[in-house]
């Protein structure tokens, strides 16, 4: 289990008060970056009081990471929601580059966030992280690959371990490709102008290259 | 042709102190991140005094800024250094893989500073950056991919944009893994708790992935 982020007190405040302070550190971390971040500016666009601020939080670290792990659960639904999907492994694969599309624009905030956070310079707050979801994601890869290797669909001589990998990083540059700017115009330099718009094009590129890369060897 | 970063006294101070200067604030912004970094902390490190930092550069980001084009030109020695190389593309591939496993861990530190600007509270900063190096990538993969169709090694449906995309998200993720901390704990959930070692294993599992992708379809 994660340790505690918040006081007590952020418990007894109201929904409306709660999501008010959340929408607001949100938009200045995804903005600004943790380091930059400022929670006086934070408690000034929620409409509270710095004093208030540190009674629900013992520091900004903390505010940040209750912000994380709200992004994190909205992901582990979204991934739930793919893992139920019918279908084969390319099936499942196709609806997880739309959901990507689909929820970096729907959480931008939440997937700058998720982008700042790699960064070196924050290593000391990637301790006190869930990597819960990565692990489940790599675990429902191989799971993945190994029952399409049963069932013939892809090359038996995969290594699921490095395939996940290799997968999973065309998922998270897709994402981050929606929602930073840098990324954005990498996009664009490599898969064309049209590409940030022209999501079938992605979704049938992609798919054409996850294929080959799966499907049986002549 | 980049604007100035630096102002003409840089250039007039010896080689070794230019090149003190340099390193500590490589160092500072890779370890803290561009926002967090202090430039008092660079000029203290470098030996110098806070004034004379402010004679050679007019802001933090001007100083940051030849740090990344310093970075940017050894990456550019890189890419050239393997696109003289003989070989299909397979075989150059396997080269680019190589030099990112290599340049990575000699170059960690630019590494971690390119990381870190992809972040959005640095858009600002990214105006200021040359993107030329992803142009001239991008182009030498669809140069690349096109000149293997001809040459039938490629499957000739292959959309040379979106293939040259995916091509290097996997490139840059594998670089970002070996620099950073939270990418290094990723790539261990996906590849195994062996693969920041075991090289061999790397570049065999992405070379599989790849040959599969590109390869003409049954």
């Amino acid at each position: 289990m994660n340790e505690k982020r918040h006081k007590e007190t952020f418990e007894k405040i109201s929904d409306e008060k709660r999501g008010r302070i959340l929408q607001a550190a949100t938009k200045e971390f995804a903005e600004k970056g943790f380091s930059a971040a400022n929670i006086n500016v934070i408690a000034k666009n929620a409409g509270i009081s710095i004093g208030s601020m540190y009674n629900y939080f013992a520091s900004k670290e903390d505010l940040f990471l209750t912000v994380f792990d709200q992004g994190y659960k909205l992901l582990e639904k979204a991934l739930v929601e793919v893992s139920v999907l019918e279908g084969d492994i390319f099936d499942k694969f196709e609806s997880l580059i739309r959901v990507a599309q689909k929820s970096s624009r729907q959480y931008r905030e939440l997937t700058q966030i998720y982008l700042d956070i790699t960064s070196e310079g924050l290593t000391y707050l990637q301790q006190r992280l869930s990597r819960n979801f990565e692990s489940i994601t790599a675990k429902y890869y191989r799971d993945m690959i190994n029952k399409a290797k049963n069932d013939g669909l892809v090359d038996p001589s995969i290594d699921e371990f490095v395939f996940s990998f290799c997968l999973d990083n065309l998922i998270v540059l897709l994402q981050f490709s929606y929602a930073s700017e840098y990324f954005k115009e990498r996009m664009k330099i490599f898969a064309g102008e049209d590409s940030i718009e022209n999501d079938e094009k992605m979704v049938k590129g992609i798919m054409h290259f996850i294929r080959g890369a799966l499907a049986p060897r002549k």
